[in-house]
């Protein structure tokens, strides 16, 4: 069945870069669009994103917040009220400036009726949630103040890449207000184990997380904390991130509240987020040469059976053979939801049906033909590797949850694995050059924070990625100024 | 309990357009943005906007649909492409012009770095998603294309209303090419009864279902066919539109398929949408003069529980009993899903949490203090009208789906009595006045279709809603011209 050929060309070691747009391509997840920039989430890509909306939309609710939504479009001075915050978006925002087009004479059209004031596509949402957040906030008894918006945003960005980096993208900000910085910190701090419990037990990637160096903060944050994932190439993804704002924006957007004495107080608040680049992120930690590997939690279809149809006069048999053991599948619950199944039942070859499933990273495909019918057996082969395999088909039906959770785990088990062999504590400078030039990694040092040293580095490339929290308190020589004392930070290249 | 003021003022007969303002105040569903027309869904509101979404979208996948998401920019050129459809839009599109904001030397921000081409934000997606569309379809064999989409759209309207008519909307829209015109109206066809389905039997809101006449139909469709509900005050709301496009968007677009003969085919296509438009109409059909009214389908909390706690000694024991009864309720299932109950255990008075939740249409509310704590009994309040009732907490418990039931039924049958009430059957123009002078709704009447009589009618704020398909086939004297034969159409004012 395997030809000798991998299904991705170029692959992982020959182009990287190419190899994750060819499996994007083979998996049809999403295409470019006519538009610069913008993408266009085709159905199994956007498939997989609401599962992963179905299982944040849950954590989200659980711990607390309400959805709710607020305007596409954001009023240039709403944007100019917190200086940081617009400088860090000034340079790619897209700018509304007419409400009509009209015949230019030409035979085209062109805008007319400019605006008063431009409108701003939202590149995120602090200042127009904020002047929400100032007239819903009245008492310390309107605290905490939580909410969450499914929404898309625009960046315009020079260069783009499917799912990583696009002008449009799809995303959930949560936004929230509090009564202390103490209360703040800790909504940010939860929100963002929130992402890392959502990354490990649904996308079985591991993730470290930590605090984000002055230099990678959110423009506008007093402290922006995020979740890094180590991808195949070894580089890191930024896969969420929280921001405790302290009272920077509430002064922007005046969110203030009276407190128990009557006093009126600026409120402190967070904002938090992860968006569609997670999907980018699935692909680069479990996909293979041979296309996507989906972890069975996100999987829009878990079991796919293939009927293997020789004879037409066995079709009508194996069909309902199928069928029957479809419903038995369904009927079975993995992590609290019935199992997803499809039977392919399209008339091409069963080969190019089963290599269409693999490149779209099914976790289970299930073949049935007259052999099997006539034993009462099914042939079994996981995503994940490991040979075909042949099962009593009520032995398989009763061990399809065990059979789900191994492929997670497993997939969860090959990634950290991965992650700790492409980790290295690295003491001097010589040794970090080292490193990078060797395939690089997640490079741990002591850094004391050294701006020029800093900026050298990143010259090459290389970005501070986080001050893991696991070991924030742990102090030791710089790897760059050796006599000076560094705290633990992680470096890596990045997308 | 009841107090002699009703919770809104004005009430419906007094001011019914700020009555549906006050409601919506009432019952926090939305406000008014600083964004002209953009307007702010509140979490109530949210919340039921997410019921219609879960609902729909299953039935949308049911039909064989699957979702994608394409840009929310559409470069102006694509948008010259059909000339009816441009023409239909172009007074009302937001532009994009420059992708960023520079200094302006006076402190402030101007737009910078003019785009090539200006990108309008999508109105509707019919011309981004038909280049999509172009590409995809080849062959015969890649038809039906059958895509949705849940989306924000922007028309930028001059008198705005929330909901009913905003700036920004949130919506989904259905676009499918077929391989036939039969099969392109099949699925037009088929999809508006989907609306009508919904419209019924979630929102409990009666729909007539008909073509609209040539002067309403959307920009670039070769039929339109629309759901009309009738609010309170007579008049009509466009609930639900479904476009039978023929191939003209396919020939805008070059949607061209290879036929089983090889023979290059325009497509035929189609597009359907609803919006949050809907919950303007769920506010209009049922809310009365003490607020929101919800169907039980559609309510984020179908019952809440109110603890009496008039001795602080009691609270514990009374507090227990009520979580006691959500979890019984909650394991109970109601149209498939467990129901969704809440305790209202906020330190506030007992009148005011039961009437916020009167305000905000809650089904069921049940009220538990000592006194039914001791009796093992409830005190039940349906938000639907009615006394007051007492029942024995386990036969309330077992008969919850059987109301819950009931109240969604109740709801239903006096919409369909308030629209037969004020629907009637007319034949001369004189009888025609007179029934909008007096109170108006909708007026059935056969009509030749002359321009000249429709917009004398138009000049007087009614408009021809739609000929029903239930009674296309009839035809009679025009009640303008009466020597003309003329079809059945019904007329209303309208939103």
């Amino acid at each position: 069945m395997k030809p000798l050929k991998n299904a991705i060309s170029p692959t992982r070691g020959e182009n990287y870069a190419e190899w994750y747009q060819q499996v994007i391509r083979a998996a049809d997840l999403a295409e470019n669009s006519p538009v610069r920039g913008c993408m266009i989430i085709k159905p199994w890509g956007y498939a997989i994103w609401e599962q992963m909306q179905a299982a944040l939309d849950r954590m989200i609710k659980e711990t607390g917040h309400v959805n709710a939504y607020f305007p596409l479009f954001i009023p240039k001075s709403f944007f100019e009220k917190e200086a940081t915050h617009v400088q860090g978006f000034a340079k790619e925002c897209a700018v509304v400036t007419h409400s009509r087009l009209v015949a230019n004479g030409s035979g085209g059209l062109m805008p007319a009726a400019p605006l008063e004031e431009e409108l701003i596509v939202r590149p995120t949402s602090e200042t127009i949630i904020g002047e929400s957040f100032s007239r819903w906030v009245q008492s310390y008894r309107d605290l905490p103040l939580l909410i969450n918006q499914w929404a898309n945003v625009v960046r315009w960005e020079m260069r783009t890449r499917l799912f990583l980096r696009t002008t449009e993208f799809l995303w959930q900000e949560g936004h929230t207000a509090h009564a202390s910085s103490e209360e703040a910190l800790e909504e940010a701090m939860r929100m963002l184990d929130v992402y890392r419990v959502f990354a490990e037990e649904y996308m079985a990637m591991p993730v470290l997380r930590g605090r984000k160096p002055e230099s990678e903060r959110f423009p506008g944050a007093v402290e922006t904390f995020a979740i890094e994932a180590m991808m195949q190439d070894g580089k890191a993804l930024q896969a969420g991130t929280s921001h405790f704002l302290g009272q920077n924006f509430a002064r922007a957007c005046n969110i203030q509240f009276a407190d128990p004495n009557g006093k009126m107080t600026y409120a402190w608040t967070t904002s938090w987020g992860v968006a569609t680049r997670l999907i980018g992120g699935l692909v680069m930690v479990h996909a293979d040469d041979d296309g996507l590997v989906l972890p069975p939690r996100l999987a829009p279809q878990q079991i796919v059976i293939l009927p293997i149809l020789h004879a037409s006069g066995e079709a009508r048999e194996i069909l309902n053979y199928c069928e029957a053991l479809r419903e038995q599948l369904c009927m079975k619950i993995f992590h609290g939801q019935p199992i997803r199944v499809l039977i392919d039942i399209r008339d091409r070859r069963g080969g190019e049906k089963s290599w269409e499933w693999i490149k779209k990273g099914v976790p289970i495909r299930v073949e049935v033909g007259m052999r099997e019918r006539q034993s009462e057996q099914v042939s079994i082969m996981r995503r994940d590797g490991g040979q075909k395999f042949s099962l009593p088909v009520g032995e398989f039906a009763e061990g399809v949850e065990s059979l789900l959770n191994d492929i997670q785990k497993s997939l969860l088990r090959r990634a950290i694995e991965f992650k700790a062999q492409k980790s290295m504590h690295i003491k001097t400078y010589a040794e970090f050059e080292n490193f990078f030039c060797d395939g690089g990694g997640f490079a741990e040092t002591f850094f004391s924070f050294d701006a020029e040293a800093e900026e050298k580095i990143r010259s090459m490339g290389i970005t501070p990625r986080c001050i893991p929290f696991a070991t924030e308190s742990q102090t030791g020589p710089c790897f760059v100024h050796p006599t000076r004392l560094g705290k633990l930070i992680i470096w890596a290249k990045t997308y």
